[in-house]
């Protein structure tokens, strides 16, 4: 380096100088070429600190937005949160939400991606303590059993209670992963799907905010997607849990990407005027 | 599957009627075999239910403990965390319990690992994103740049700030990883060491609580490693997240695992009377 | 290290000087604990050196056997390879010796794993120029389009052609993975089987040897897993890339593992009198 | 589907029918965006069947021109390779042509990576088994042990035989890559890299062919890399499993990419009148 500025600092400096006059962390044309779908201002809470507004720049051909696990076994009567005994609301507050967003976004060219946690009905890529904790927490019935009056075996690939629930189920066109842990990439397809998509920045939904969505967002931070979670469409199993996750995201500038809403993105979506899905 | 239980599922019903009795998360032997160096029995909060106390078994010659990113960077004045304004206290209170960790165990057959957050001095492998969030919060003094009073370049190999500080340097024998990412999985060696040292369970402690150590926490859970924090020797940059981080590990009966402390962690140590060490 | 060996360089050797004497490559307890299962004896051809014979150990509580791909688009009429035009006795021939382990291991504790190469029926998670070079090679016929006279598409998830022939169907309690790439770890839930059943060493089958199977093998090999090819068990496209693929296995001692065949298996299985499964 | 062509099917149709005419396999603008540095179109032999001879098109932009283990262990005197005993000058050959190359990529848009093979002193990341087996194979002198007449310890980071050769030797600005298996993306931080960079394409060379080379190319193009191997500019310690190795590539009209050499890579850098690199 030898004091000698590259190119990445120097893009820095300029996006940097950028930032102070117009509050936007711009889409990095550097890295990923000029706009290949249509250009998305959207603002974010608290950023660069806390009580500040700023916007992040998306591309529309190359963001995808992903609802996290919206499984009845996460939000609905007789799934796992429920067997487990915690409060429904405070998951399934997420809904209304991410169909908003859906509805809105579902003639746009940004890539819609569902995931769901779940097993194999051997258990065989269920990590044993994983069954085991849910066991006992849940009085003998956790993983991979049926409760009295369940739907089925919990978070059991096939299962009804498994799936997603009917209000925001995958259209045609829409991609679904299966994942066999609280994140995605140790154990599905998701490096591929984004990879052949040109996916760079993704918009996180779905629950439980703590948990999966936040351990999905920290993976593709770590290998470099830019994140931004949609606050009012996401939930916990604990509120405080909830509140404290979406703070962690803001500390350090973005130390996991930012925080928006549903109304923020639908109207940065609106006022994008995007270009017509040729999906299918 | 037909109804009839599968090895697996018979293993879970027997291990859950013993915690029933006895309270304890076991070694699980039918997965890895008879203990290999000692078995250590320690005990963890709130598990399964808050307020619950419960102990889960440890085989020393499959546990390896981790101390995470304990470098100036972020503990220590002018490092990274010093200049982006945190207190600095509420990291640094880890170096006590994890130093008087690390004099139990330094003669016995569990495995030490640190890790050191860091990246290229080139940033070739620091996703752009993180790096402009951090020059943003840092008034134009992010990773990669060397603040007026500071040692080095934040955050970047090799330079001073970026190692682990004196009271916690790791001893001849102890492995260090060096990971590009919050957590370690997507852009380290982790993968390898663990799996060559047969190890099966982590005991972690380092900085920070909600960001380095929980997503490195949240990945080994995914992965199926048996995961516990020692609560106080880990910290934050705020301690409300701090607390959630903590209080989040024990949703759903340990969704990540457990939680323990350095006192509890010592004397479950001195208890099981563990074998020598014969790694050097 | 200051010149002084420490315990891996101790142990390293400790086996060498043992397999001066007895030609045996050990099942390495210092890693991974006492033989949980059986101890099982194979005979390697060409180790260390071509032209020499040589043991190893396995553990037969701690092994997969791994038939790659026995799919009918890999080795059935109208399947993927006999599209692209390929001599299917090329990778039939693998049938018979698979059929002969499986008969013989099914009441054993060596675990049982198929894998299946496929795609999503919308081809998200088809890497695009993959599927244009099956496309052009298959003169308009590639994966995801149904031949003419085909069973459906090729190489789509749930179509008939692309599930496991026949003869070698998976019994129930047998695992099945399935994988969107030519390897396994970068787009599957193996690394969460593979550590939640304490698998360390993988006896691997199945076609095609130079893709899939070697794909696998080196995935495997650098995740630190003892492999094992029988090599009449696998078959490829090109008999010279066959041979190759086995002999370059055999490269600088067992750069990728080592070589034995379906009958020095058998004979090893039959001579450790193995524990019976309780798998199901 | 419902029979209904999806974007990606049109897409394929598309590039399929344009194949046809001028045998170009296109830079895929529908994933990636238009071009973001120059337009490269570089011959590519056997495409798609044997003795045909077709194009593909590279963007210089989000191209990675991969040197791979050309270190002295791989190709000089007193390296591993040479204490294994075998013929240098099959790897070395590959000395020149990458030299070729670089000299004619140096002052372009194309990243420049070179990798590195190697493991911690205390062999804590070196798979035990491959440790062991090459120490039987180099008579007691294998990974982590020092020749009588050696630089230094064979395969360990920082040692002078583990150093990639001078003619060769990284510029300011080019990016290493530290690696402890034969694969890079097990156990390195290529994957951050290369998404931080926006590659998309990799032009391979190195040694050897059959084992680095082969396990990058197959992992990269399971994660959906387009590759490209240049098969002048590689080299293996038998000369068949080399030839075998570039065959296999070609199978299924470029299972794992295509094949094409430095001259012909020369030749298309030169005719594409490349931007300036902005790179320092």
């Amino acid at each position: 380096m030898n004091g000698k500025k590259n190119a990445i600092q120097m893009q820095l400096e300029k996006d940097y100088e950028s930032f102070l006059e117009n509050k936007v962390i711009p889409y990095p044309t550097w890295q990923y070429g000029e706009i290949k779908g249509t250009l998305i201002k959207l603002e974010v809470e608290d950023t660069p600190n806390f009580g500040d507004t700023a916007y992040i720049e998306l591309d529309s051909g190359r963001t995808a937005f992903i609802s996290v696990d919206m499984q009845t076994d996460f939000c609905g009567p007789n799934g796992y949160v429920d067997v487990m005994g915690y409060d429904l609301s405070l998951t399934a507050s997420a809904i209304k939400p991410i169909k908003k967003v859906l509805d809105t976004i579902r003639d746009t060219d940004i890539q819609i991606i569902h995931t769901r946690e779940g097993h194999s009905p051997d258990l065989s890529d269920a990590p044993y303590l994983k069954v085991l904790r849910s066991k006992i927490i849940g009085k003998g019935i956790g993983i991979g059993d049926k409760p009295e009056s369940g739907l089925g075996r919990l978070l059991i690939r096939g299962e009804k209670n498994w799936d997603i629930i009917d209000e925001l189920y995958p259209l045609p066109g829409e991609i679904i992963i299966d994942k066999a842990g609280k994140g995605a990439f140790a154990s599905s397809n998701i490096h591929l799907v984004l990879k052949n998509l040109g996916i760079t920045h993704l918009v996180l939904t779905g629950i439980t905010a703590d948990v999966c969505v936040h351990t999905i967002m920290r993976e593709a931070n770590d290998y470099g997607y830019g994140c931004i979670l949609l606050k009012d469409a996401t939930g916990a199993t604990d509120q405080g849990n909830c509140d404290s996750a979406i703070k962690s995201i803001k500390m350090q500038g973005g130390v996991f990407g930012n925080v928006s809403d549903s109304d923020k993105f639908v109207k940065a979506i609106n006022e994008a005027n995007l270009t017509k899905d040729e999906k299918d």
